[in-house]
This record gives structure tokens, sequence and C-alpha cells, in this order.
């Protein structure tokens, strides 16, 4: 059964436009590619969870004209170290928050995308003082990625059967890597309204995992889907304390007729609380829905990513 | 009823010898004294649970001519900000990770006593590299305050019952605020092994809580006591990291015949287990034994935890 990770490069890995580098926070090797000139504002950008650090490559074609940018693979991700049973969100914001400190050393704007926004949320809240200049959530699945949330559907009833269905089938580390038994079991595991991922999931993918899943430790699935992830890190009481100006997208979401649960990474009510936290913090939110946008703006319309960061980063107190 | 902690300043501090100072993480206000020139080494004083900076008070007063002394509040301690719902390990070591990098900005010498031993311990697993020189772990529950620790007693087969009944009559943030209903309830809801620590919390207090009591956020001893604080942080994997030398002073210790309870902080089995797995990571671990010594040396004979400190330091690679 072929393995993947840092561990098994030969059968992870393949080449990208950017260089690499790594980053030591002194627990991790923080993998990170860097674009643009160090004169430009500097722009960290954060992947979504099964996302690596060239999700965001062709954003950063037509970005780097504009920041020096900064994309990370998160910890279990990418090239980054995978560590095993230490899968948090106060973990991967502090990996952050060290490697602005300590290696971007110099205020930075943040865009994250799913997981990747809920970290750029953290970092919001909880990055160190005078080096967050503003933060993006893209389609961040606040409240619905918590096993109990103070608001709407929880992961259980969001993404959460496909997260247990990884980990169960493929095991921290790739330790199972059963991803043809997988595919068998997800039309019996998983909800009947994830009809449309089950398919991606027997179909898109073939006979192998696609590049993306090859680099994911999927003990964040199992992370995620147990609660431990975001353990002592309610989702509530962190945007309560955010203290930057935030720019917050919402893509596409719908509620499933029959049981409620949400197709998408947030509702429109947890949506509205995400903003009304915000605001009582005293902090500026600009809300942009998109209905219609798959999960990954930067991913499937670049240029739309671009432009809309672009504006938002104009209005920031210290305007880029 | 009495409430204590920073929104109840009047009722809860007093004045000490040397002055106190902030530094802020972005997410607490990190209360800490200075003492000490800048020409000498820096060293960090981490205090125990229950403990304020000041319990090194007469400790610094003997270390000050070797060191700039850095002592510090942990979060949910002395003056420095109450984090509900967020008091983990991990959260307090980057606590102190941020201050060594941001505030002091230069290798420190690390030590901590009890939980603040297990994050001198953290520390030295995890801590930004290159900033941490070496660590003294003073008499730390390393496996004994887990709730499902690799080897040896619990923390429900050790110090747990006590923080139990902390939590259920003072409460989070002294919300119960129950002093006496507390020192009542002690002989009926405590192991009878504890008894000499149950003459303690009804004799030696009088009427109202001891000075470090009131500054202590009793949220933490639920946080031990459920495990919420080491979730995500076991002590075996974190202790298989160590990469800086290790002083760990070992002082009284003995097993409940009836039992098997641990009566202190750490059993002989556990820390030659410690001992092992920081041997096994390439580190050097200067083992002492002081089976007579209370559980703070700092506090209870400053001038030998000074003596000890120093001849371990004068033994570092870059000597003290």
């Amino acid at each position: 059964m072929t393995k993947y990770g840092p561990d098994h490069p030969e059968t992870t890995y393949v080449a990208h436009a950017f260089e690499e580098r790594i980053f030591d926070t002194g627990e991790v090797r923080l993998n990170h590619a860097i674009a643009g000139s160090p004169s430009k504002p500097a722009l960290l950008l954060i992947p979504g969870q099964t996302e690596s650090w060239w999700g965001f490559e062709k954003a950063m074609g037509l970005l780097q004209e504009h920041f020096q940018i900064f994309a990370v693979d998160l910890r279990g991700q990418g090239r980054s170290t995978r560590t095993p049973g230490r899968y948090t969100l106060d973990n991967m914001g502090n990996d952050l928050a060290r490697f602005i400190a300590l290696g971007i050393k110099r205020p930075v704007i943040v865009s994250g995308l799913s997981s990747g926004g809920v970290l750029s949320a953290w970092l919001s809240a909880y990055g160190p003082p005078g080096l967050i200049r503003g933060c993006h959530y893209e389609d961040p699945p606040l409240f619905s990625s918590e096993v109990n949330p103070a608001v709407g559907q929880s992961i259980r009833q969001a993404i959460g059967p496909m997260f247990a269905l990884w980990s169960k089938y493929l095991g921290d580390q790739w330790s199972v890597g059963d991803w043809q038994g997988m595919q068998q079991a997800a039309p019996n595991e998983l909800p009947q309204w994830m009809g449309a991922m089950v398919r991606f999931a027997t179909e898109a993918s073939g006979g192998e995992p696609p590049q993306n899943m090859k680099e994911y430790d999927p003990e964040w699935a199992r992370a995620f889907w147990t609660g431990s992830a975001a353990a002592s890190c309610d989702h509530a009481r962190m945007l309560a304390r955010v203290k930057v100006p935030v720019l917050m997208t919402h893509h596409f979401r719908m509620v499933d007729e029959k049981l409620g649960h949400l197709m998408g990474a947030i509702s429109d009510v947890q949506a509205q609380r995400v903003c009304e936290l915000i605001g009582a913090a005293g902090q500026k939110v600009d809300y942009q829905s998109f209905p219609t946008m798959g999960h990954s703006m930067h991913g499937q319309d670049p240029e739309l990513f671009t432009r809309t960061l672009l504006a938002w980063t104009a209005t920031l107190p210290n305007p880029v």
C-alpha cells in the first residue's frame, strides 16, 4: 500500500513554479513559498484543509506585483512537519505567529481559506500585537467546524462525515491508506446529501489520491471530527476578541431541506453572527457574499480573488 | 462573597519588593518582574500552579547578582489576564515563547516549578530555536498531571482530587468563592491520604484564602482535573522532543501503601522515564534527588536553590 507524506517524498511531491523554503518554528519545519518584492506590503496566504501552499499558485502570479507573498504549508500539510497528537488551532495559529514574528519580521495582511480562514480569524484575535494589519477570512467554517458550536450546524451536520471517512480509511499519517476501500464505503457511510462529494471522491480521483490529498495528513480530519482541533479555542470567544479589520467572503451555501445539514462552509445565520461579534469587538468587518462561488475563490477565479483582496486592502487604515 | 482576580484588585493584590511590568502577548497581558543587570545572562522563572511571580522573591534576591531575571505570572495567575476556556499547556507555553522572542529578545535559561516545570519542559521541546539555553524542571508533575499518562499515577491518583475540590467550591474566576464550604467539605471529598493537605487547607489559611490563592484562577484546577490543560500535549511525546540540556530536581515523594496513590509531584518510576526520554532525544539531563525537600525548593531553601541552579548553569555548553 502506498504511503504519503514527508517520509515518502518520491511518491508524494511534485515540482512547482515558485521556490520552496523552510522556516524552523522550534517544533515544526514550516514549508513556504515567497513571491514578490520585499518593498511591497507583506501578505500571508493560508491554505485550507487538504490544500498545500501551491493551491494559491495562480493567485500568486496575479498578486505578486502588489505584495511580497508568503504562502505556507500548515503543520501536517504539504512539505511541513507531521505532528501526531498536536493538530490544534492554537498550535497551528502559534506556528504562524512565530513565522510572522521571527521569519517575516514585519506587519502582514493575512488571507486564509476554509480552516485557513479560521486561522486567519485566530490571528485577527490572538496574533502578536502590531504585526497583523488586517485579515481576510475566505469562506471560513466558523462555528460549523466545531463539535459544539454556539450558533448553527456543528461539524457533524456539515462536512464532518467526510472527515470521519478519511480518518477511518486513510488513517493518521496514511497508516491505513485504503483509498479504494474508502471509495467503496463512501455511498454507505456518508449522508445522502453528500452525493456530489461522493461522486467527486469516487470518480474525479481515479485509482489514486489526488495530489492535494497525498500531501495531507489524515490525522487533521480526525482532529476536526473528534473536536480536539478546536478544543480550548471556542470560535465565539475568539471572534469576540478580534482586534483588526476583517474581510469575510462567503461563498456557496445551502441548507439540506430534510436534515437541516449545511452544504457549504458556513451558513447565513453563522456568518451573520460572525459579523456581529467582530462589530461588538469594535472592529470593521467587510462582509461580501458570493453565493455561486465554489469554496476556493482563489483557486476557481484568481482574478476576482485578487480584485476583491486589493479593493479591501485599499480601505485599511494604513492603505496598501 | 468576596471575589478575587484582576477585576477586583483592591481585595486581591499586595505590594512587592520588585517592580511589576506588563508585556502584551497579543492575547494576554503577561505581568512580570525584572531584577539584575542586562549585562548578565537572562533567566526566566516560571511559578507553579497557585503561585505568582513573587513566590521567587527570596530567590531573586540571591540570583540577581548572577542573572538578569524575568519572573512571570502565567495566564490566570497573579496580575496576568484571565483567559476562560483557554488554559492549556500549549497556550501557556506559547505565551512564554512570545515573551522570550519579543520581550526578552535574547537566549534564556529557564527554571520552572511544578506546572511551571512542565512548561519548562515544554520550552525545552517546543521553544523557539536558538532562544532556550537550558531548562531546569523543579519538581515537575510530568506524567502525574495528565489524566491518562504513559507512565505511573495519573492526576486522579495524585493531587487531582484537591483540584476538583477547588474547582467545585471556588469556581472559574472565583464565581462560586465558597472558601468555608470548601474547608468543611475537604475531609469528606478528599482521599484519606491527603490528610496533611486537608489540615493545611482548614487551619493554615484561617478564615480567608491565602494570598497566593487569591491571585489564582480556580479554572486552572478544572482544566487540569478534566484534562483539557494537557490535551494535545502528551508528556511522553513532548519529552521525546527535548533539544536543550536539562536539570531536573526531584523533591519529596512517597507512594501511599493502600491505594498506590502518589504523595508528591512525580514518582521515581516517572522521573526515571523522564530522564530516559530526554537521553534518547540526545540531550544531557542532570537528575538530582532531594527526597526531604518540600515541593518548592526556591521557596523553602532559596540558598540551596541558587547554589544548585548556579552549579548546573556552569556546566552548560556556553557556561554562565
